[in-house]
């Protein structure tokens, strides 16, 4: 059983209102200093595949596919 | 500046609805050998601050009161 991890992250100049209500938010805590926040995901994904190679494929295509949209957002895969 | 990253995980053993759905959607993709998602949050963040310390302190101020729910998720906050 291999584990990874794929973090997905919103490509440079794509707009995250998420982000800037975060921003704004921790202002309002007093928590001072924060010039920028960017908001992704994460998915922490246990797999069974022969090799490293085939793993890292497999989480490819289910990034391509499924869990990040590629026209906005970049993805990394990571084996843990 | 300098550059964070706060990552955000369900803690073991609180169900993940969301990561039980992404599991059966890679099944039906024909994405085979998953077997188990968990869905997270991460966030980018640059912030002016003195030094590392006093930057991780912010950060972890800033994860205890908004970014994360302490009951049920674990974080983890990474200068980068």
């Amino acid at each position: 059983m291999m584990k990874a991890r794929v973090t997905v992250t919103l490509k440079t100049g794509v707009l995250d209102p998420q982000g800037k209500a975060i921003e704004g938010a921790l202002g309002s805590l007093g928590i001072e200093g924060v010039a920028s926040v960017r908001q992704g995901k994460v998915f922490d994904i246990e797999l069974d595949a022969g090799d490293e190679a085939s793993a890292k494929a497999a989480l490819e295509r289910a990034c391509e596919r499924l869990l990040a949209n590629t026209v906005i957002e970049n993805y990394r895969v990571e084996l843990v």
